[in-house]
């Protein structure tokens, strides 16, 4: 299991190179939901995102001779930057699998933090690609969540807001295979010990929603949402338990809800947001959650966001 | 004129209602230039921009018997909605008269602000429009920059940075009619002496700059720019002698160069950030100015940018 000492000690290790983000906090939506809200900016941590921490606490923890090897991980979106950048600032050597189709932007953003880029084909079979990559090269895999370091690394970002703004009530969390979510959550329960804790995920990817209500754990296929970051599949087998035992409940958001709120947080708060970043102020936003008379913590989990794709979705906003 | 006691005086007016907004740092900006950049979120100002500063230093500073009969302000602009949250706040009725053909949103901003909204069609004289309107009714005209209260207002964002990063080698202000470059250029000569003050202006509205060098008040035709809070055609009566002391240099960007530092900030550092919020922004990134070795203050001065359009320019924003 991962405890609050293990987030505590995280904090120590990244903090000379994680931004220790700002939170803000909007008279709107103060006034629209009678709450006192927090944002926790994690849009503005370096690279973008909150995976920075896990991968960076993750990597820091590598023995001298892993450290030589260098490091293997999996992905398209924010851990594959994590994991390059964390690498990066530490000398070890990254190389991330990524699909032959990924955006341009986010290959290049890749390579631009240092990482090592393998494109497969959709015809191949990604786990056998980088199993084989990691014998060939004797890589470690750094998974994207389902991790100790990982969870312990997420798990400062509610440290962080709850040492600024004192304790919470609530405290929302964007949820994709949890290891944000299940972090915070053993940080909250530690710092601030009546703070209910809940996850929110996309509708069309309700697995972990279903795993915690059902407590056993459920699989789909991946989920068609514009939450890039929560196409997850399942929770983990590290992240489940800790979702069962630390988080007081889960709920969902719809995709036309999410990009309402997205761009909600552009125009009104001027932060650039992620579709998965705005899953948890959605679910304040749109008032699927009573938050009246409560100090709430939201954590914006990201900002990375292709410009060109937000363009083209801002018919679709509005009501 | 307006002093540095001027300024100090009106930070402790406004500090109870406006932000202490925070300054951003960026590590690729400081790649990019060889220097230490400070921006100050002004973007993040309450209603979206620095403009609140000079509005509640101003209403706050009228007479009772003024304050009874109200105030008149004609912007479509971030003045307007400045001056109708001031109002609001200090109890003051407020009447902003704006073209008819002023976009929707910026209507209903200024509307639920709190602002009696009076248009008036293009085929009405503005002036004869406002001036019929402030005999009858008694009010009193604020006008946007060219004004002692409004420009200590603006200087108080310099005041901030300034004890907030500490003491700074050059300071970037957006120019429009130079309410915040003249405030500003006081502030910092107060408080960090060897700070050069340069102001930015869009190219296609250089009247600043060309009074600058000339060292006489140029008059032009409105500009057509995408900088719609500079698209005024001089510098005031107040603001022009305060350009000359206190500021060291001006300096143009062309609006294909504004677009993409706007951009810029809302890819990297996840700022939404209007046209002429990016001025200053604009002249470092695109090297316009060397402040290698520099510690640098930049003003991002506002954030209210319609998402509709700016989705309309993504596609011109590449080289």
């Amino acid at each position: 299991m991962v405890t609050y000492e293990d987030v505590a000690a995280a904090h120590e290790r990244i903090k000379p190179q994680a931004r220790r983000t700002p939170f803000m906090t909007s008279r709107q939506v103060d006034e629209l939901t009678g709450a006192k809200v927090f944002f926790k900016c994690e849009n503005l941590q370096r690279m973008g995102a909150f995976k920075f921490r896990g991968a960076f606490n993750a990597l820091s923890q590598l023995s001298a001779e892993e450290k030589r090897r260098g490091v293997l991980a999996f992905s398209s979106g924010n851990h594959a930057q994590a994991i390059a950048l964390a690498g990066n600032l530490l000398g070890i050597t990254t190389v991330i699998v990524m699909p032959a189709n990924a955006p341009r932007v986010k290959l290049e953003a890749t390579r631009g933090y240092g990482g090592e880029v393998v494109l497969y084909e959709q015809s191949e079979n990604r786990e056998e690609v980088y199993t084989k990559l990691a014998n060939e090269r004797s890589l470690i895999l750094i998974p994207p969540f389902d991790h100790p370091h990982i969870i312990a690394g997420q798990g400062t970002a509610a440290k962080e807001l709850i040492e600024d703004a004192g304790p919470l009530d609530a405290l929302l969390v964007p949820c994709g295979g949890a290891g944000l979510l299940s972090g915070c959550a053993i940080a909250a329960r530690h710092l601030s010990p009546d703070c209910r804790v809940v996850g929110v995920e996309p509708a069309a990817g309700d697995d972990a929603t279903r795993s915690f209500k059902e407590k056993k754990l459920v699989k789909i296929e991946v989920p068609d949402t514009i939450a890039d970051g929560a196409r997850t599949t399942s929770l983990g087998k590290i992240t489940f338990p800790l979702v069962l035992r630390y988080v007081n409940d889960m709920l969902t958001v719809k995709d036309d809800e999410l990009l309402r709120a997205m761009f909600w947080l552009w125009e009104r708060m001027k932060l650039v947001v992620e579709p998965t970043g705005a899953l948890a102020a959605c679910a304040v936003l749109e008032r699927r959650i009573d938050v009246k008379g409560l100090k709430v913590g939201v954590n914006l989990s990201g900002g990375n966001v292709d410009l060109r794709w937000a363009a083209s979705q801002i018919g679709k906003r509005e009501r």
